[in-house]
């Protein structure tokens, strides 16, 4: 078993050679004035780790990142944005032309209505901030694809797989990666996961703690599966 | 000048051993739920910046601070805080024990006046967001102090001279430090800034772009005048 895993580093096989890739990662940010921004707790790191597993496989990788403290994995095509709209923009003129798409951005539902163009002055003691619904980019995917595998996540505080069953339903996934974020160990700025993954058969696979690069591996198995039987 | 530089580097002036300097570093963050949060494009970098330099000068350093991608340089003391309000408590805690406090820290003037348990869920198109007023910490210490120097930073996008001199004196502050964030090289996010430093005589010093590390230097030296007038 060590010198299988020698030998896989040394020589990964290269099942995912001429698939082309597009993963989305970090939280997007909603500006509020040139300065605030409303975000969310994500750090990339499940996106980058998915990006390095799918090159590592021989994909051809896109990696259309809110910012992240992270470093961009020599290889991948990066595209850089800020808000939901942008990375909706970036993902929507690249979906055609891919043949799999892993959503682990964590996209700000709800933007800003208004975007000052000057630094807000904290004239009033209270403020309303009104926000509206940003795009689905995720349930938008679902309706345009034809062959191309879809893999949503799921990062929520309760009520996980009732939440994950319904988005994989609703919006034409073909695989979810649900994670409770309350979890030690699971989801945002961890080096590690806890996740379950469903998919459209209605099975479920409930993964231990592991590394996002082992969790990245499993859903790439998964999707290898998928495209495998399509054939 | 060359070889004074280098004398300079290799043996400092500890010109600030002995005193106690608490600085504020970062932008916080206001939680909205246990996912989404508002913050600013603050990198935390002046902050440091300033940190490392009254460390260099022989201060005995405590750095208070909201998350960045920065390590903390060896030999500070460090208070890892999100909120203002946790911000707030950390510094007014240790405020009676320091001779100098630079408030480098983007501090949100507002957050959310509720903040959910769970993750909210995106039924409705539209959703108000009720913010609250942070407590003006800066005013807070300005209201204390007897023997602190205190220097206030002032980033701003418009009318920038108007808004700092108001704020010097409003919050009975020793220096302020003003910069324009809409200029190239100026403010959140870069290694340099661009910055006016004014002091309660209404004398006012307009520097060019410089590191960050360089206005740290002339912050401090500015600090030291102030100390030594007082003896």
């Amino acid at each position: 078993r060590i010198l299988a895993a020698i030998e896989e580093a040394l020589s990964p096989s290269k099942d995912m050679a001429g698939q082309r890739v597009l993963i989305t990662a970090g939280g997007t940010r909603e500006a509020i004035d040139p300065v605030r921004y409303i975000t969310n707790r994500s750090s990339g790191k499940m996106g980058y780790a998915l990006a390095q597993e799918a090159l590592r496989r021989g994909a051809q990788v896109t990696l259309v990142t809110a910012p992240t403290g992270l470093e961009i994995p020599a290889g991948v095509e990066a595209v850089m944005v800020e808000s939901a709209e942008e990375m909706r923009r970036a993902v929507l003129e690249r979906f055609e032309r891919v043949d799999v798409v892993v959503k682990a951005a964590a996209v700000a539902d709800y933007r800003p209505l208004i975007q000052q163009d000057q630094k807000l002055k904290k004239k009033t003691d209270r403020l309303l901030l009104e926000m509206v619904k940003n795009p689905d980019i995720l349930a938008e995917l679902g309706q345009k694809k034809d062959r191309q595998v879809l893999v949503g996540f799921a990062a929520e505080t309760n009520d996980v797989e009732t939440y994950a069953l319904d988005k994989l339903g609703r919006k034409n996934l073909d695989l979810m990666v649900a994670n409770d974020v309350t979890q030690p160990g699971a989801g945002f700025g961890t080096d590690t996961n806890i996740v379950t993954i469903f998919n459209r058969q209605g099975d479920k696979e409930k993964l231990n703690l592991m590394s996002k690069t082992e969790v990245a591996r499993r859903i790439f198995d998964k999707v290898i599966e998928i495209l495998s039987a399509r054939v």
